[in-house]
């Protein structure tokens, strides 16, 4: 019998985070405020974070060390399993070997709580005893609940209303871990007051659950937002991930050609590549694909820009791809990756051309994920399909040039809270969105005006 | 920082099964014809199973070989994880070493694979080309259409109704895997066409289901039946759990004191506890402990009686403790613990006071259950509850006692599929049911006449 899967031993633990800021080749450009479009400091993010996460988000140190606390509750699930496809492999039939990271196995199901949990203890150690957040389709809503829980902080999630409540299973899940789950908007804030006494019936959407979330937070000096993507100090505990990897794979001597996530905000992207991205800039060949949904095509389609990171316009402007900041992306099963923008690391490295970023319709996922599970067994959430996607293409490609490739890809979680995409693809109910040139140009006037990076 | 884990390489994965039957201190009374009164022999089974499982059922070699094609799959999520329960412990504070074998990480998450990947492997080395079954809540249905998918096997899984409407998800995963599920009461079997007929609302039950399952399968001779729990073989193939717990827990040089499982037909629990049953009859002081619902007190308040395994008297009568074939468990959410009687390898065992069983509540296992998501993070499915709600009670004895002592517990599956259960607990919705003495001495009525072993 060949080996599917390879284990680490919980002492093998990455005891630090990789920061790839040390290692940029260029210069990113600084978020700035919106007010006098001159770079943030520390104290104007103080209301907001907590300073030793502010510390982190600007720090330029190549490894942090991830405090004990934090790596204790680490090992209720880490080190995670890397596994070999096998089986999907021979489905393929392609001169490829497939390596994916299961981060599946976490508690709530996802890579979420790499950072919730980072985020909980430092919010902790700040003195801080409410948290507050949005979510979308509720995997990091249900994380940082876990992560609250587990640190003894209050914890109050804004969940856009329509995943609300298509999505009970989530909001029952953060409950169980003793947060409070208020469907966005809302009348707990004046941002959701607003919007409801315009709509009513408003379905919410992720920039007013930001906004609310923000507005909750800084009315309350015991509180402070958390934010599950996108910013720096966010990627960097997803590095834990990345540093597992290379590990488990050292010790079967194999390195990845091709290393594959799917990207909403970028943070699993991220965790998984930014070790290998550090190994690029010093000179290793591999290629680093982000998968994104055609409905969402943000850095396949939209501009390098600085932009808002909500709706409502509260959050220094970042440079970054977007599609400007009142796109709304269709209503695709994907949530994690319905976001106008994406993470500035993963925007710089992109642009700089050390990543590259391809875009997969909806019923093109839904097909490699039901494959994959009828192979491989682990039904995947909607936007590891997106990854899935991706490999099935890398794996096409190596056919056609008769080469042979290490594919490695971040499972980033499992579906089995998302059944009812799954049911309403296998009933060909599943629509196909692409973005017309039009909607995009329009979307993007959001950002006329806004200053250049 | 403490372990937390211990893995085991894949290499270690137990090539052999184990077989209580060759180690039992005194007789286990035969399954009898119901007709004739007589042993049933392997030729009367032939039509419902294939002869290499029937071989299997009756087998008393001690070691059965499991067959590569077995491993291969076994390999896909096995072997899995032995935790320490840290966190919990903490929580409980008494002098207890709470360690838990993770079932949950498999695809479908529970350990029901650990029989389906076998049984689709016999049945098509057989040449069987088509499975059928029946599923309570769904955990075994999706695992045997992963199976037989995997082996490529058509699979029909009639679904208790009223499981079916409340539980749309197990439902779309077994689509996913390609097997039909079918609602049951049906009108694809005279059996579930009768009832359809009398009461065309009517919501179904597992005996319903069992029926319509046997005659699907016994009308098409390229068809078998498949049943998750219950029977020799079944069992056998679960103690690929046991064992692998018995190689992790020597690798830290600990041996518990307590064995703990929850039980519906027996599958789960003895899947952990037989390979230290063995041991347990060759000298080694040790408690194995079954938890089941007080709504279905089979083995603490039923009688050790031959009873058929379904309501509508199709199969073979049974050896084992029972509440009779009529009797139909209130709506616990732990669906799959709401069967009338117990694998006779369990009840023999149960009988000779080698084992022993406990009634727990719904609402004590859901409090243990919520306890231990904010502890250890996983949710926990509700029949695993049953046996959270067992270590607690042992934890809290060793307390008393000022004892120290080592549980050992079998984590059976998730409860991410089954989270409306949770809403219903945490919303004060969740029933107590203690079964009034009339209510059993009434359903008990329908074993009077049978043989008594």
């Amino acid at each position: 019998m060949k080996p599917v899967k390879v284990f680490l031993d919980e002492s093998e633990i990455p005891k630090q985070w990789y920061n790839v800021l040390a290692d940029m080749p260029t210069p990113m450009s600084p978020p700035l405020h919106p007010g006098t479009g001159q770079p943030v400091g520390p104290d104007d993010l103080a209301p907001v974070f907590p300073m030793n996460l502010i510390e982190q988000e600007v720090s330029t140190e190549r490894w942090i060390d991830i405090p004990e606390e934090v790596l204790e509750k680490y090992l209720l699930w880490r080190p995670t399993p890397l596994y070999r496809a096998r089986n999907f492999e021979k489905l393929l039939d392609a001169p490829v070997q497939i390596y994916y990271k299961n981060e599946g196995v976490s508690p709530p199901g996802s890579h979420k709580p790499n950072t919730a949990i980072a985020q909980a203890y430092y919010n902790k150690a700040f003195g801080i005893k409410r948290l507050s957040t949005e979510t979308g389709a509720g995997q990091w809503g249900s994380a940082l609940s876990m992560a609250c829980q587990m640190f003894g902080l209050e914890c109050r999630v804004f969940m856009v209303r329509v995943s609300y409540d298509q999505k009970p299973f989530r909001g029952i899940m953060m409950n169980v871990w003793g947060a409070n789950c208020i469907p966005s908007p809302s009348d707990k804030t004046e941002a959701g007051r607003k919007i409801l006494a315009e709509h009513p019936d408003s379905p919410g959407s992720l920039g007013i659950a930001i906004s609310e979330a923000i507005e909750d937070a800084v009315g309350d000096e015991d509180a402070r937002y958390s934010l599950g993507s996108v910013l720096n100090h966010v990627l960097l505990h997803q590095t834990v991930n990345g540093l597992e990897t290379q590990k488990q794979l050292e010790k079967i001597g194999v390195y990845p050609d091709v290393v594959i996530g799917c990207t909403g905000g970028g943070s699993n992207f991220a965790g998984l590549c930014l070790p290998f991205v550090r190994d690029k800039i010093h000179g290793k060949e591999i290629s680093v694909v982000a998968a994104e949904p055609t409905s969402c095509p943000t850095m396949t389609r939209g501009p390098f820009a600085y932009d808002f990171g909500d709706t409502a316009q509260t959050t220094p402007l970042l440079a970054m791809y977007t599609l400007g900041h009142d796109f709304v992306p269709a209503p695709i099963h994907a949530g994690g990756l319905r976001y106008h923008g994406m993470a500035p690391i993963i925007s710089h490295l992109v642009k700089e051309q050390i990543m590259e970023a391809r875009a997969y319709n909806q019923i093109q996922t839904f097909e490699a994920g039901v494959q994959w599970a009828r192979t491989e067994g682990f039904i995947s959430a909607p936007e590891t399909n997106h990854a899935i996607a991706a490999v099935v293409q890398e794996a096409e490609r190596a056919k056609e040039e008769g080469k042979e490739k290490v594919i490695l890809f971040n499972w980033s979680g499992h579906g089995l809270v998302d059944l009812a995409a799954y049911d309403a693809y296998l009933t060909g109910k599943l629509q196909q969105y692409e973005m017309p040139e039009e909607e995009i140009a329009r979307a993007l006037q959001a950002i006329d005006g806004l200053p250049k990076p």
